[in-house]
């Protein structure tokens, strides 16, 4: 392990002084290749295929395993996305000049080395490892071991490209074990090697590594998202935001948990929202007020509150107004993303300015927290951290920046 | 310490939403106060300069911990300094609208809650409390057992200027005792309630917190900062420049430690540089070449490339050219700040691009390395980290951000 972050940081270092051209043909590579080799790599997926149905893997793990056609040309598609976005190297971020003529110059610049340490879908290994490269950093790939043969499959594409480009293999290495002792190098000892990690997986995973790191960390611990329906919000504005928000995809960190609904509006929203809700197939938890409003709905534990279903399940509870929903969040909420439905400007300011998530958004869907939607480009995750990166983590997330400062023979008095 | 971190928490969720005024306010009236209470500030440091002395502390030791009446003062022209800085908190740093009509903004949101872990001077108890308060975070100071008496003199007017001005005094709270066990609390146990530590000190200092931080952490090892004297540097230029980098003050971390000379001008410029450093009080140490031009010049070991001396002492070194200098720095440096002095554009573009540190300079003194210089006002530090913060961080490298997001009902599609 630390000589796969040695070499890394060899590469990283080389990475930060080749050009984006070199980058982008690399990465245009890798999507051919990809898409020539596909059946070495459905192959391989096969092979992981087999062993995860005699261990017994749900239904929904496998899911996320399998590969086919379709699903190995998005990750070539995937690639080529990325190859289109600028790049964020060398970008000058700001720059003004001093009254003793120095120039000063905030630059983008690569982080260096970036540890992924991920679970089951394969395609990460070829998302994760092209949004790396075209920010310039190096990137040590950690797969979950189910994933083991397709991941390896997919990252011979991507190191074949390097090497045809002129570009170290190194940049692009994945850890040729799966056993969990390497996780714990990766995170507890490799402080020198290593700038920073991205976990992207189950709680179990994050917690993990947010317990064991001894490098910096970005990542989300989960998305417990909520939709505040205002005493002001128009009703058929609200029946489809908090439609969209919980059942578009109920599998992704941006889909909504909870439904706050304002007191002030019980009498007129409450019941047309939990039957559309209802409707559409979802399962409804309510507080003693919500049970009220139709015999269907189940009645919540404290428990609901601070879980994420990731299904077709809500939990509703009445709040004292868009103070009552502030609260609430700041209590249960994970910082991720939340919305509020209203057509009071005040009431909106105030969510805005006092909902402390990564994401605060007035009169739309929880389900646009998503990198791509934000017009950002491809994401390696949604940051709910506070530190360097919060809310969507695209390529620009992934960089650090440096002073250039340029004199003409000032020193400094005193 | 577990119940100083929930009061910080809610005192910072307090802060975020206060405006800066009423931040603005605490920071005059804590100015005031510090002067007004000049004298019980004295006799406390009067306090711990008996204790240190009696404890054998160093000279130098004993100066950083003595306060006088201009020192004192000087602490209240400091927080009137961050008063005058704009309002980092609530700034529109990025805005945009997407083609499906919502208007994305990147906001300035406080970081949280902060822990500055101090050695001996008691001014940082001032300095580090306004910043924070300045950038709307709640702060946690854990000064050194020296200041002890000195720096809660100082705290009790920050608190009383808190509440003062109608804020939670709970925003600056300092730890009540000086056991290390309190350190190793904040460090790894208060993950939930502490959002940053900045350690200031000495190398031991930042080497524990590096090694115990289970939080994330802000700041730099040490600047083992070089000026490399390009072959086609201006040699009166190079003279001032390094003689300013060397010995304006030697004791800041943005003093140069190391001195490169390109191979191609050593019969030009080397003995002049030697001499000048010689004359000027200064001890060199050089490799075999600089040896042979003064008999003062003491042989350099290994260990001195790595050595910050702090001191009116160098390391001279002969390199080729730029891509000597940067492979040099690549091994030796600290990443913190290097300079390159030459009238050759292409040198200065290579050398500012390659070399990997938090400040490059062409042309312009290392110890410009700071944040009033860089016209950021006051700074908590220097970081050589590429996470969040590098270079000098100030009010606004406190902060972090969130997005706000303005729809008129946008749900996503598919």
């Amino acid at each position: 392990m630390s000589d796969i972050g040695t070499r890394a940081r060899a590469a990283a270092v080389a990475l930060a002084r080749a050009g984006s051209g070199d980058r982008d043909h690399a990465l245009n590579r890798a999507a051919e290749l990809i898409e020539e080799r596909a059946e070495e790599i459905l192959v391989a997926n096969g092979r992981d295929m087999v062993a995860a149905e005699s261990r017994g893997l749900s239904g929904a793990m496998l899911d996320r395993l399998r590969l086919d056609e379709d699903r190995v040309r998005a990750m070539a598609a995937g690639i080529r996305d990325i190859v289109a976005l600028p790049d964020p190297v060398g970008q000058v971020m700001a720059e003004w000049t001093r009254p003793n003529g120095l120039l000063i110059q905030r630059v983008r610049v690569p982080l260096g080395v970036i540890g992924i340490i991920y679970e089951s879908r394969p395609n990460v290994t070829a998302d994760a490892g092209a949004l790396c490269l075209k920010s310039g950093n190096a990137v040590i790939l950690r797969g979950g071991s189910e994933s083991f043969h397709s991941s390896h499959a997919i990252h011979a594409c991507l190191v074949a490209a390097l090497h045809d480009s002129g570009l170290p293999g190194d940049a692009i290495q994945m850890v040729p074990t799966t056993d969990r002792e390497a996780v714990g190098h990766l995170l507890g000892r490799m402080t020198d090697t290593v700038d920073v990690v991205v976990p992207r997986g189950g709680r179990n995973l994050i917690e993990r590594v947010q317990r064991d790191a001894r490098v910096p960390v970005i990542g989300h611990l989960e998305g417990i998202c909520h939709v505040y329906v205002d005493g002001a919000a128009d009703l058929e504005m609200a029946k489809q935001i908090v439609l969209n928000s919980k059942l578009r995809r109920t599998g992704i960190c941006g889909a909504a948990e909870t439904l706050l609904v304002d007191r002030a509006c019980v009498d007129t929203h409450l019941d047309p929202l939990v039957k559309a809700l209802i409707d559409a197939g979802c399962e409804v938890r309510g507080d003693v007020t919500v049970c009220a409003t139709d015999a269907r709905v189940v009645e919540t534990t404290e428990e609901d509150w601070y879980t994420e279903y990731l299904d077709a399940v809500i939990s509703v509870r009445v709040v004292d107004g868009v103070e009552g929903a502030v609260e609430h969040i700041a209590r249960y909420g994970s910082g991720h993303t939340e919305s509020i439905v209203t057509e009071d400007e005040d009431a909106a300011g105030t969510f805005l300015r006092d909902v402390d998530s990564a994401i605060v958004l007035h009169n739309a869907s929880t389900q646009f927290a998503d990198g791509g939607e934000f017009g950002m480009g491809a994401e390696i995750g949604i940051s709910t951290g506070r530190i360097h990166a919060r809310g969507p983590v695209g390529a620009e997330q992934l960089t650090s920046f440096k002073y250039r400062v340029r004199g003409s023979g000032q020193t400094r008095p005193g």
